[in-house]
């Protein structure tokens, strides 16, 4: 088969990535479903295999599809948004990346809750019950419960109903990790408060109340970061 | 040389183009900086050069790397972000995608503004108004002035100062792209007394004229989206 290697300046991996891509969406594979064989990509998109397998290896790394060993090749369960979409790995100052990280949930978090009370179902607010409840349980006994709290603020980013909050979650996640991670998962009595106080709001169905309570939750986290970080300068 | 496939359950390409990433940052390599030959990296991560190729591919759909031809590998501008970190391209619903671009914008911009008024230096500011300028020159002659738009975006994001804030640039780009794929690029005065008032404020240092004046401009823009699409409804 005689393939062209560069059309319109694009190397063909890269076209054969976007058709994949464009197929994807016209025969309307949602998160999870499986794509046709190699075999038959070739054949379709008129391309050798090599070329699909190449094409196919490229939108694994953009995190469109995933193979699953000696299952096939499947549509990813968030198509297209990386763990780290923002490139945060790549930040070196992480001082400076942990309270910038902290002044971005700030920014974005009490609007989430605010349109999280507008729109939140009593399946979202029951779910986000169940999470305060598992985190009420481990924060006590020093246990890990960042899962949780992750689990929380994504549940929350859902209950908006905005097609693209979620998408902002590993953002979040980001943030929450950096937090974590230097704080030493110190537990602090007054996050499991907010969180309450964020979940009542937003069962009263008061974006208002949801938004400051929210506020006071990213401002806690800003300023013992700022804390922590006084305290590790004034060490050295 | 002997290669092991697969360590700790990650393929060898993604540990070896883990150990570029490390290895980049370990030289304090910066963005636009060029990155040793094939054969170097080869030797200094003790892998065959098929696998530094593989490894480098990788990170270059990762927009870490990029390839120059006859000229090298280099370090990215904007390393790790994506065009489309939110995978947006993959969301069906064109015109929800659209409105909720917009409830985006309006969440986020408004803060970025009340920061950048906090932070702006005497030459951020300048940069703004010669984008006013330009756009306020394009604007009634009906050309295209999307380009200047973003830029104009991009400049108040960057003089925020915080490090994680350019790197959602993207994502407000690509709300302004889809207002203005939908708007007809129709010239709205009211944009652009907007703008001027969100640059006067960044000048005053006054947060929250600056954001009070970019959440005027963002909710305009979410105004008409809405009524385009109340247009385009009832049209059908």
């Amino acid at each position: 088969m005689f393939e062209v290697i560069f059309d319109n300046g694009k190397p063909l991996t890269e076209r054969v990535s976007s058709q994949i891509i464009q197929m994807v969406q016209e025969s309307q594979l949602k998160p999870g479903d499986k794509l046709p064989n190699e075999f038959d990509l070739a054949q379709r998109l008129n391309v050798g295999r090599g070329t699909v397998r190449e094409a196919v290896k490229l939108l694994v790394s953009r995190n469109v599809l995933e193979i699953r060993r000696g299952k096939g090749t499947f549509v990813t369960e968030r198509v297209g948004v990386s763990d780290d979409p923002l490139g945060l790995t790549f930040i070196r100052d992480k001082h400076k990346l942990a309270t910038d990280m902290q002044d971005i949930r700030v920014m974005i978090e009490p609007q989430i809750a605010a349109m999280a009370a507008a729109r939140a179902t009593l399946d979202d607010v029951a779910e986000m019950r169940r999470l305060c409840a598992e985190i009420e349980r481990l924060a006590p006994l020093g246990e890990d419960y960042q899962e949780y709290d992750v689990e929380l603020h994504t549940c929350i980013a859902r209950s908006t109903k905005n097609i693209v909050v979620p998408n902002l979650i590993p953002i979040i996640n980001k943030g929450i990790a950096l937090f974590m991670d230097l704080s030493n998962r110190i537990y602090w009595p007054d996050t499991l408060k907010h969180h309450r106080e964020v979940v009542d709001a937003i069962e009263r169905h008061d974006p208002d109340a949801a938004r400051s309570a929210m506020l006071c939750h990213t401002m806690l986290n800003r300023q013992c970061m700022e804390s922590i970080q006084k305290k590790m300068q004034s060490a050295q």
